[in-house]
């Protein structure tokens, strides 16, 4: 067993994410130490984490937050800097796990900065799988780094997949809440605002995943994070729309059993699983109770009203760059739409339109490659978006 | 891993499991061979089983059935026995792999004398545990016997308890079909027939235990051993009804995770797990489809309309010869019920009759203890049932 405390780093300490693996934190006193967090432009937000988790450095992506940064830290002992080398920094310093949690292909490059051998990878991020997956999942290996899926359906599988070999495992389902247009028609769907969008009904995280929950690009990218995280061939991965969002994920074996990953849907269950894996720590997080929740559902998804999930998995099975096209179109697509400047259907025309123009060509095989992939396919995406506008309801 | 084909003797190989024992071995080809299969009391159909399974040997319990065992297998090849005696003699000829499957505390010695370092256990049989938990699982362990669970909620619960140290569980919970008088009112299930009580509605089972659904006594029985096979204290230990009959048990952890195992109700999967166990094997059982399916259902149990759970909690917290006790009233109410002698309430009276007399007193600590307990447990049953008997209806 390792020894306690364990030393802790989180890039992406200012979301979501990061608010959870300080509740985790509170609950496990003496088992975790922070060394490090890093965040994106919120100096004030940052500041705040940084003292509640007691790190001893903060890194703000943004060079331009650097003094704001430095005064919310004034008397705190916290040593800080600003810009991408500091978050480099904050990967880099020493720590056992490494949580990566920095949302959108901005943690490709601080997540593989942080590889080292026998480090924890914590990986919350999914562009790293998508943008650039052959090159992350090769790099993890020849460094020796122990990769641990933080996303809760991934985590669900990775708990599910101890039962067996992988060689025996027939399908792996990921479940999908199926968003907040579930039940709506494509041409309401169609004339969703972004506030409609982002009133998701399980899950409290940030906008950008919210609109990817709306369009289901969450479950592609999911499928696709799946495939390079678990090395199974697009055919044998599933999504199922699971509106309770308590099944996270199954593993169906050759044999016929099938082994599932439930929690209530709350980020503590995962952080706390991969914080403390291969042992387990105590937790406040609220338990499941089937017998209070009475039914759980599951239906088809339904690829007419959500193409996100058809366009995912056909980049998917064309592999090569395919997938990093498709994540930089859905992220410029999905800004533009929380801008009001497309609408919903907008997001999905225009990864297909990026996608028809520029998903052929091999793997990025570095970080550097994956984001001029990234940065091409956003111009091209951004150039389509006229022709997406959203209509005046 | 070990080399094949690996040798199989059956326990059990007239009823139900040995059905399916057959049919994953026929999925499996090569993989297996049969050493020896042993039955009870039906020639013609062990002698059908032996011939179907390729035994070397066939043992008969009832010696007066000897004979005709012999006829049935003559111009087979397959030697034969019969007594007691020869029922050993199977579960002790030189085997990799021994499935404990004859119903009842008659299955106790075989599996016991089945004991062998190294040799792979699969257990269908419950009352090695109800009956003889203390002395059958340290006995195990001293002759270094490897134990896997056959029933599918102890087969499901084994597989998700790969997700983490045992230290770390926090409750495992086994689902119940509800049986045939889930939505019947006491005084419908007070006046049911055998024949209403036989029907249930997922399982195709034995006689024996498609009763103990009906009365959730069998649900009672495994929770025993449940406690026994994965050395949890009773009140870490929960019942769920699951009408469905696909989510076979759950392990909540610690840290808010909940890893469950799933499969169609048929044996055909536990089977193929622990006979492949630690690797697997593809079978054509049917497939899990949640979409399909659409929804799970769970509620909690009524102890009210179904008494046997509250007395089966009772047993195992009060612990020493207790469950041994409860067993023996059981298995006896039981034939009483299917006979027409008592009332499907009378079950459950009688046991609570015997227990209040002869519960008290150490946990058996052999076969022998484990019997003589049984035969004390039955008399007083025997004699407690005209107390019970059915009402003309």
């Amino acid at each position: 067993m390792s020894s306690f405390p364990q030393r802790l780093s989180l890039l992406g300490g200012t979301g979501s994410i990061g608010g959870s693996v300080a509740k985790v934190l509170a609950a496990t006193p003496g088992r975790f130490t922070v060394e490090a967090v890093a965040g994106g432009r919120d100096a004030q937000a940052l500041a705040q984490a940084a003292r509640a988790l007691g790190a001893r450095f903060a890194a703000i992506a943004d060079p331009s937050a650097g003094r704001a940064l430095a005064e919310h830290l004034s008397g705190s002992g916290i040593a800080c800097g600003a810009g991408p080398e500091a978050v480099i920094e904050a990967a880099q310093r020493d720590a056992d796990i490494v949580v990566s949690a920095i949302v959108g292909v901005a943690g490709l490059a601080p997540t593989v900065a942080a590889f080292g051998a026998g480090r924890r990878i914590a990986l919350a991020n999914k562009e790293c799988l998508v943008a650039a997956g052959h090159f992350f999942m090769a790099e993890a290996a020849r460094r020796g780094v122990e990769l641990l899926p933080m996303d809760s359906e991934h985590n669900a599988i990775f708990q599910a997949l101890s039962a067996a070999p992988a060689r025996a495992v027939e399908k792996v389902t990921l479940t999908a809440s199926g968003g907040p247009f579930r039940l709506k028609s494509r041409e309401e769907a169609a004339r969703a605002t972004p506030a409609d969008a982002l009133k998701h009904p399980n899950w409290s995280m940030g906008a950008k995943i919210t609109i990817d929950s709306a369009t289901l690009m969450n479950k592609g990218l999911e499928l696709i994070e799946a495939h390079h995280l678990f090395d199974l061939p697009p055919e044998r991965l599933d999504a199922v729309v699971h509106p309770e969002s308590v099944v996270h994920g199954l593993v169906a074996y050759e044999d016929g059993s099938v082994v599932a990953g439930l929690a209530v849907p709350d980020m503590c269950v995962p952080i706390a699983h991969c914080l403390a894996y291969p042992d387990r720590v105590a937790t406040d997080c609220r338990r499941l109770d089937l017998v209070a929740l009475g039914r759980l559902t599951f239906e088809a998804p339904d690829e007419v009203r959500f193409p996100a999930l058809a366009l995912a998995r056909a980049a998917m099975a064309q592999g090569g760059r395919a997938t990093c096209v498709l994540n930089a179109a859905n992220e410029v697509a999905v800004a533009a739409f929380l801008q009001g400047r497309i609408g919903f259907y907008g997001i999905t025309d225009a990864v297909a339109g990026t996608l028809e123009r520029v998903s052929g060509g091999p793997a990025p095989g570095s970080v550097a490659e994956a984001l001029a992939v990234d940065a091409e396919a956003r111009a091209v995406t951004a150039a389509l978006l006229p022709n997406f506008a959203a209509k005046a309801s």
